[in-house]
């Protein structure tokens, strides 16, 4: 270990307007220097009630089954996975982009028959194709992402829930990206199994993330005869420990639960709808000044665009990688390329939290203008 | 969320003395406020460089695949078995204690054939048992708990790795206890896989843990046929981020990365041998100091002892609960209870860390009595 002899860690203050991490609250790193306390602290079990509150308000749902969990949004996306597509179920995905197949990469994992309807990256699902899909394909749980971090899209999975309902399938919907950000409201949609992380809409550090699940399919798992092959992510092991007499299942991060107290609360001082609001007018401002630079978004549709990961395609002749690191290395403000098959090819610009205000979009747009 | 309008977070300040999590060191909290920064940022690339190194140092290997895990100590060990123990292998586990049985439940997970050696909670095994388990069972994968937190033994478990390698098997420890407060030594005994977690010998918060693997377990890793079941725990997709060209798995979280780079700093600037050292001579001090008061040792030959998770039966007409709850009330102090077939007969009493001096024994020790 090269930095030793009390050597302090001094990390660079970046500005991180790429599609997350994004900007911590102040609130949430404030939190974090809190003292840690055992599992079963009074204390920190009442914080926890505190928190799946919060988790309900932001996801729009009434399911007593919220609670966090111990892994990254990724591992949340496999917690939902892993108990509910169980080995040989027929599993229908929407796949829009990377998160989406990575949503059928995990379903494969579990040995399940995964059904996959594909669209071009950038686009969303229109009502007809989801309930041909789904008819056709008589799937038990159909899963699609909400808000597609790779491409920028947004979709509310109306459409998708109903058709699911339908036919009698569970609904699972990717909300890593539009919880705390964007209207995500579950319970009008009809969604039964929703994950989270924490990095994104809700303003705090990665490495901790959410799940709700619906009274109708916590039945099922109730019910569900062979054991996951996740332990770590069992949800009715995790389950015990978030209600009396709350029985010990892995060590919980105080720090990490302190955050996520303090960014939910956050979100409840601004109140939910007002957040969003900001969001889309962040949005507006900065679809503008790029088109004033010469950035194309890649999301045609406006409606079916993400308030807070724009993404675009550049000018002729700007290479995007140099541009990032110009955009980093002169102004110390992150944002991301494509990934997938959009590496190379586009930019993603987040204005997440504290970064959606006229101010910090004008910020980003000066910096841009001047590393073209 | 009750908690609104402004409200911040006072949590109380306990002492950690159960078996984890356990105090955590100041520079860690410190680091926690350093600024967040992207998962490939150049600064957060050379600092996850920095603590590989450092986990190389405690875990006493040079294993090249040696990294943080974005999960809790029990993630940590699901990570080990699910990329090792495949479905239909023999996995032979050494039980005794609570996370031995755990160790077995996850190996059942993977559709393994786990056979299990028991023997009393609060013992350990002899070389003779280890080979003639071995030798009868013929695994593909031997595991073993170096510290068992539920019980408070500690095994090297040298003669298992003898007698698994001896057998061809694949060594597997649980080092979740032991890492950075007792030898560990891993390259010396000859163990092929080992995990550990963030929130007891490395005095930083719950959150984070570490797994490494030797070279031949990691030859056999990349010719396993069948991808495992976990994709967010995969272990050949993980190390794809910590190498060079850093490919994107899961988001993983600065802050505990910050935090578990200073607590590994910390270590070495004390000394591994030197903290070691500290770690017994408290234990020896709490010891004497329990059995002055009537207490008596779970384990009873000393050298099966763990040095920093201290398991004792209280005097008769002791009641464990009240008196725990006591030293919380009273004292602000936590410590634990038996877990499993334990459960209200033992208490685990943990001195790592800053909590490992004369000073903090004897506080302990002045506050137990008080409250008997």
């Amino acid at each position: 270990m090269p930095v030793a002899s009390e050597k302090r860690i001094v990390a660079p203050k970046r500005l991180l307007y790429g599609p997350g991490p994004s900007e911590v609250d102040p609130r949430a790193y404030e939190a974090m220097t809190q003292p840690v306390t055992g599992i079963r602290d009074p204390f920190f079990l009442e914080l926890i009630s505190e928190i799946q509150s919060g988790l309900r308000q932001v996801f729009g749902t009434k399911n007593p089954k919220t609670f966090p969990l111990p892994a990254s949004g990724s591992g949340a996306m496999e917690a939902a996975i892993a108990n509910f597509v169980q080995p040989g179920m027929k599993f229908a995905v929407f796949a829009n982009g990377h998160f989406s197949n990575r949503i059928a990469a995990m379903g494969e994992r579990q040995r399940a028959t995964v059904a996959k309807l594909d669209t071009k990256w950038g686009e969303v699902f229109t009502k007809d194709e989801a309930r041909e899909f789904i008819d056709r394909e008589r799937p038990q749980v159909v899963a699609f992402v909400q808000g597609e971090t790779s491409t920028g899209t947004y979709q509310s999975g109306k459409p998708i829930a109903e058709a699911a309902r339908d036919a009698g399938a569970l609904v699972m919907a990717d909300c890593v990206t539009t919880l705390g950000a964007m209207p995500v409201e579950l319970d009008s949609l009809g969604v039964d199994v929703a994950f989270s992380c924490s990095q994104k809409g809700l303003s705090c550090p990665a490495g901790m993330s959410a799940i709700t699940v619906s009274p109708r399919a916590w039945k099922i798992l109730e019910e569900r005869a062979e054991e996951p092959f996740t332990w770590y992510l069992d949800l009715r092991l995790l389950a015990k420990y978030y209600e009396p007499p709350h029985v010990y299942h892995h060590t919980p991060s105080p720090p990490l639960y302190y955050a996520l107290h303090q960014g939910l609360a956050v979100i409840e001082e601004e109140g939910l709808a007002n957040r969003w609001e900001r969001h889309r007018r962040a949005h507006n401002r900065l679809i503008a000044g790029l088109e004033r630079l010469g950035f194309e978004p890649l999301v045609k549709n406006p409606a079916d665009r993400l308030w807070h990961v724009t993404t675009v395609t550049p000018p002729a002749g700007v290479d995007e990688a140099r541009l990032r690191q110009r955009l980093l290395d002169e102004h110390d403000i992150e944002i991301a390329g494509g990934l997938g098959e959009l590496t190379g090819k586009i930019l993603r610009i987040g204005t997440m939290g504290p970064l959606a205000t006229d101010e910090n979009i004008d910020l980003f747009l000066a910096a841009l203008e001047r590393c073209l």
